[in-house]
């Protein structure tokens, strides 16, 4: 607060006038502003946000306002552009603004940048930011993978801002993002271990240590630019304020985890739930009510956006699983102490495939598994190395659980072929053979993504080559 | 002279020693010493030289000792590693160096960076360099097309290099990729109109402006760093250097081009030959000889490594065109004024495909004829737009001279689909659809590589995604 009071000393309107280099104060002020219920800090973060557009920052080589979020006004702005955390840090402050002010023009600007990210600059893992080079957003498609930024805090600043975004829409498409992003990019940015951190995430690795442009395949203790440890904390911290809203007609769940859940719809109102899951493992999910308030009130259940199918018991009583234009299951009654609710989303392994325009990406698909997105790392194959893997897309997949492995991971087998590449040994160019390529098949082993790089050294992709269809 | 003779008096044994933090100066001490017949040219060049390799250069955050080739002594390196340019610059020097003294652990290190370059780190227009941070080399197999870097000094360097490795071991592997050099990562360099440049040079674009990390679609009138404008009208103007040798056994001809070579196989033996040809439109190449000499000597032809078939003929008679071990054909005689020698080497469009491990090239062929690497760019294509365009790699290609398009270039015709991508609209990921996208039939109509970016901008890729056979 005394650091908030002299920022307001300094800067405002009649005072210094300024763009901030680096977004995180304008929801710190903000933040600041309900904390304490006085309005200048809130002043403020207004300040700060209406001065940008004007290209004051940037001009280097290498740093363009673009880089900063200066290049055009916040209200017109309409892509994700520049400096990944810069920019997701910015749009979460902006969604605060106008969660305290109601700025439709705002909202306006907040969804053509979050489209803009989901179709065109959003890996599949959750993961944003697809570039070494000023660890920016790259153009739409432009996804590499082997090549992939996506630098754990660049994911938490989307965690951040799409929890705004359900906060100010009550939309479940960014609690799925938030669920993808949670269990993949995020996930990802830590060992198992809990000690060791990833900066740079790449979707697929050929087992090399980490260089310039290139993310490798070991985390490390700590980083010279140290945000992503202490980030990956905070978040994992304060995980259980991102399960559930509450407001006057009832809660909200957004993320399904074993939790118990107690607030007051209104005062007197108190309600508390517990929530037992073995989600993502599983997706079977009982909801107990502990407390029930004397009125009714609407249970609303987020349907994932992967969910293929679901059934929903109330008190052992069959109910439409049928989720509401944005995306939620909803009860409403009067609950009651005892009172259930099951609920049971189709959670199988199933391929995904990705936009055409996607380089990265073609004649490849991805294997799912509820949120968890896979990978084929090389510890699990036996015999077969992951850079000649194909995948048989019309092979079925199977999940198994495997207690000791990863402490604890659903694999999953594919079936597929190794391509033999012995015949390109000293070139990279041929004409076109019309003969296939030699193969043979194999079983492929795919883990959680989040799991990789816990072993030894060894190559991973996500995105894994469909062979022919006519080798089937 | 005077600058080379400064530089002896300041660095060398018991005087100042040091590193160059960009190779250049070992071939100019080189040519220098060639030149004057003044070996402490050459003691300098060999003394910097041997400096390297003890990581006295780099140690930046962002320029490491692989950055200025100074990881490890150069008679111990296996790899093209770090910038580009000085890269390739330096193996340049080196190959003056061994050219000098025959130095057999320095050819041998020369080689085994020369594989490591075209087994791992070579786009197919001869381009090098992939990446932007560090204007690099990437790692083996790391060559996207959208983001490629592709400096164009980067294969002026690339032709440097290989131009001495002919001279020190007469193969034509080395005339094949100066050959594929030239025609595609160089000449795209320029413009047509031969004013404007190319830094960059990326294998496909979206046809976007030039921005950080991502070539553009349109040439400039010149750049900040204003290396490859100057660098390409050496190289053009100094063309004619790489066209042949001579030795006392005879002459070489490495590239075919209308022109006249006159040399002395030895005092009092001139002798001329007249090239005329059409290459690399056309397969047919015309020597005649304008002056004999009085003893046998050989004319040693390159057939070119893409020619899938040749004929030769001396005389009208014809001749075996087989090539030697060293990728020549060699015909012998006394050679007199009026000697004719006729080349045919077919030259069709064909598509060629990449080693399967690198991931921007997968799924997809490239169109090449003869020593020409093709494109699609969006002018061309008459209802289709690139991005959602595939080859039928089924279907024949039919080249035809169009006189008026791009200065006169020959058309390649390919038949291919167009993918409806409506259905992606939104989103970047989808679960695999069992039936196929939705794709009508298109012609596609490919230009030269060099020629692109001529027009209006617009898309532009080489490498052409497969449709899918079943399709056909």
């Amino acid at each position: 607060r005394r650091f908030g009071d002299y920022l307001v000393s300094v800067f405002g309107p009649g005072r210094r006038t300024a763009t901030p280099g680096h977004p995180e104060i304008e929801m710190a002020l903000i933040e600041l502003s309900r904390e304490t219920g006085e309005r200048r800090y809130l002043e403020l973060a207004t300040f700060f946000i209406d001065q940008r557009g004007r290209g004051w920052l940037g001009g280097g080589r290498f740093n363009s306002s673009a880089y900063f979020q200066d290049r055009v006004p916040v209200r017109d702005a309409s892509v994700v552009e520049g400096h990944a955390v810069r920019a997701l840090y910015l749009t979460t402050g902006l969604t605060d603004l106008y969660l305290e002010t109601g700025d439709a023009a705002l909202l306006a600007a907040l969804n053509r940048q979050w489209h803009d990210l989901v179709a065109g600059k959003l890996y599949v893992t959750g993961g944003v930011g697809a570039r070494h080079n000023a660890e920016s957003f790259g153009q739409p498609f432009e996804l590499p993978n082997d090549l992939a930024y996506c630098e754990t805090c660049g994911a938490i600043a989307s965690v951040m801002w799409s929890w705004r975004m359900v906060l100010a829409t009550g939309h479940a498409r960014y609690a799925d993002l938030i669920e993808r992003t949670l269990y993949n990019a995020i996930l990802a940015g830590v060992s198992l271990s809990g000690d060791r951190y990833f900066y740079v995430n790449p979707l697929a690795s050929n087992g090399e240590p980490e260089l310039l442009s290139r993310g490798g395949c070991r985390r490390k203790e700590w980083h010279l630019v140290a945000c992503c440890p202490p980030n990956v904390m905070r978040l994992l911290a304060s995980i259980g304020h991102y399960l559930a809203t509450r407001d006057a007609a009832g809660v909200q769940i957004h993320q399904y985890a074993s939790a118990r859940i107690a607030t007051e719809l209104a005062p007197g109102q108190a309600v508390a739930l517990r929530i037992e899951s073995a989600y993502p493992w599983e997706g079977r999910v009982r909801l107990g009510v502990e407390e029930g308030s004397s009125r009714a009130w609407t249970l609303s259940l987020r349907v994932p956006g992967w969910c293929a199918g679901a059934s929903a018991r109330v008190n052992g009583r069959e109910v439409a699983p049928a989720r509401d234009g944005a995306g939620y299951l909803r009860v409403e009654r009067q609950w009651a102490r005892g009172d259930t609710v099951e609920l049971d989303f189709t959670l199988s392994a199933h391929l995904v495939e990705a936009h055409p325009w996607i380089e990265s990406t073609r004649g490849c698909v991805a294997i799912e598994r509820g949120p968890l997105v896979y990978c084929i790392e090389q510890a699990d194959q036996q015999n077969a190395a992951v850079p000649d893997v194909e995948i048989d897309a019309g092979a079925p997949l199977e999940s198994a659980w495997a207690a000791e492995r990863l402490d604890g991971v659903a694999l999953i087998r594919a079936s597929g072929w190794a391509v033999d590449t012995t015949a390109w040994k000293d070139r990279l160019y041929r004409p076109v053979s019309p003969a296939p390529a030699p193969r043979r098949r194999v079983e492929l082993t795919a883990i959680p993504y989040y799991a990789w790089a816990n072993r030894e050294p060894g190559a991973m992709r996500v995105w894994i080559p469909r062979g022919p269809a006519a080798a089937r």
